[in-house]
């Protein structure tokens, strides 16, 4: 392995798989990231065994040959060295890092060590465009529990779906059991296999992340346990989550007895002011809904109160509401949209949340009981 | 107490006090911040009953009165209160902040039981300038021991000096056992009492952020047990420490048998490059003392070794010496001067470090011995 790549090559090439590594793994090599010298580019490959990704970046290789080195050390090496060419030199199992004034000779691990990239049967291969991609992600990943093994919960339900006007669309589905998002984009390919998967969050985060390139469409590959999201440059495979999501239509309203037009931003500044004083275990915040505004309040047995109004167009009824602040804010911001629409029935039936000038979204936040 | 303030001022004022107050104190008044409305200005007090500050900031004032309000809260308050005038009013022992449409109402505590700021004997008055100031800081707080009760090492030691030329000065000094820095800057007044004090590091940190505002000036008063700091805009009472500074002036090389010049950003960038495999217990470095260059290396078991040369001009015969990388970092990335002078007299006697182009700061690093 002989190559030269930018030292930002260089450090975007190390910073894309920082977050699939682990970092404090049992196993070493699952540390390591494998280094792949090909013709005119570097490939990145890590693994945590679940999660596999491969990224490429140019650079000139007069020599192929592949290396396994320490991520985070490699990843630190490269960001502190001096802007410029760099050269990488396999030699005895270590990789020579040569930047002038700046050289490093690194330990490696035997490359035939590392895991291979694992093989896909897939029976469904669709295409959808990476901006499209990236706002399914930011609308739902919120909503999958950290840290909850509870059965088919933990993860983000894809499936196919038609919309009104007739046009085939992959919608992802999440939920904590007190929110319920969904976000579509439109594809086009076969969407097979009963039509559905659930993914790792964990994959969804480091998808989110590979969208951040500059590049249009995302090929999705799946079969029955795994699948892969492939754009010019990068790859991610996955494994699937075992499990079956919950059958969350029944959970979505049919009717509503209120529906009220709102400013995003102005409703997204009500709930972070006021959220201040929201401290209870449960973050309440009320939220009393009047012909022209909500207005918005909380109140600490520390600190003291808060008040907000924000003014919206109501149709139908006021009433009085509580909900955990925190769940609204998420769902307000992962939005880009300027006015939401929320649809409400009694106290405690489920709030839906959607953007108002597309159907591609929707949101519902549970209420909670006020004292 | 009835006053108006912008938005951006009020945030100033509560973001000055947040590095005093005890953010987890059973004594519930240390969490508050003390808010005094006088004429034509809000004043902040925070305390952590060894440490005070009071605050300056313009307002309009209807109403002189105090409020006793818990200061990380209404920092977080007035942060996320919209641009624009805030208008501040104390009602029966709640402060309410109206900035439309935000609108709160704060319990405090009784504004008569927070304590008073502290009365001062001073024996000795001084002024500096405020950039000096800012300097003498900079290039000493670091190396006061965080955790370290030794008795006498636990603070800053300032004293007055003359200068080759005449100059009366105050020289900042500390040390942690492996490192010894002082700075100077010259002042005018009189320094009594023994012509010493020991500064607390907290005491120091606090002052290092006043020292932001643009003003030119700072007065020092000090007594047997405590000290001030006085800007235009703000004043900092300390206790000082208790215990007597070593006698630090035998530590100081009185000769070298090697004198070498290096540029400060090269010999940093040098060692932030090192230091990534300098992952002993003792963050070792090896510095090979060439005609022309340092040749500075580290080498890790786990990962594998860097190498780094640095220009330099010797006067002297070559050597090779070990260092504690970080000690070293930290003396090298407080200065902002473009050359360094080091003065090296055999393997293990101490190092001298100071700006090639003057004579007011002056670092000493230990070596450590190479295996």
């Amino acid at each position: 392995m002989d190559l030269h790549i930018t030292q930002d090559e260089f450090v975007r090439a190390m910073a894309s798989v920082q977050g699939v590594v682990e970092r404090r793994s049992t196993h070493q090599v699952l540390s390591n990231a494998l280094l792949t010298a090909a013709a005119g580019e570097l490939q990145v490959m890590a693994t945590d065994s679940e999660l596999t990704l491969v990224s490429r970046h140019v650079a000139q290789v007069s020599r192929e040959g592949m290396a396994s080195i320490h991520a985070a050390h490699l990843f630190q090496v490269a960001r502190n060295l001096p802007t410029g060419p760099v050269h990488l030199v396999l030699e005895n199992q270590h990789l020579v890092v040569d930047a002038p004034p700046a050289h490093y000779r690194i330990l490696g691990l035997p490359p035939e060590d590392y895991p291979a990239f694992p093989a896909i049967e897939a029976v469904s291969k669709l295409e959808v465009g990476s901006e499209g991609l990236k706002r399914l992600v930011d609308e739902t990943v919120f909503a999958i529990p950290l840290d909850d093994q509870r059965y088919g919960l933990n993860g983000g339900h894809l499936e196919s779906v038609e919309s009104p006007d007739g046009e085939s669309r992959v919608r992802l589905v999440t939920t904590d059991g007190s929110r319920l998002c969904y976000s579509e984009t439109p594809y086009s390919g076969t969407f097979g296999m009963g039509r559905h998967m659930l993914l790792p969050r964990k994959a969804l985060v480091e998808l989110r992340k590979m969208l951040d390139r500059p590049e249009e469409k995302v090929e999705i590959a799946f079969g029955e346990r795994a699948a892969t999201f492939t754009m010019g440059t990068a790859i991610l495979h996955t494994r699937l989550v075992d499990g079956e999501f919950p059958a969350y239509r029944s959970v979505l309203p049919k009717t509503h007895l209120r529906r009220l037009e709102v400013d995003r931003i102005a409703l997204l500044e009500a709930f972070r002011r006021v959220s201040l004083e929201a401290v209870d275990q449960s973050n309440t915040v009320r939220i009393q809904v009047q012909p022209e505004q909500l207005l918005i309040s909380a109140r600490s047995v520390d600190h003291g109160e808060a008040n907000h109004p924000v003014p919206i167009t109501l149709e139908g009824e006021p009433i009085l509401m509580g909900f955990n602040v925190r769940f609204f804010l998420d769902v307000v911001s992962c939005m880009t949209d300027e006015a939401l629409v929320a649809e409400l029935g009694e106290a405690l039936s489920p709030c839906v949340v959607r953007p108002r000038d597309r159907d591609d979204a929707l949101f519902i936040v549970m209420p909670i009981r006020l004292e």
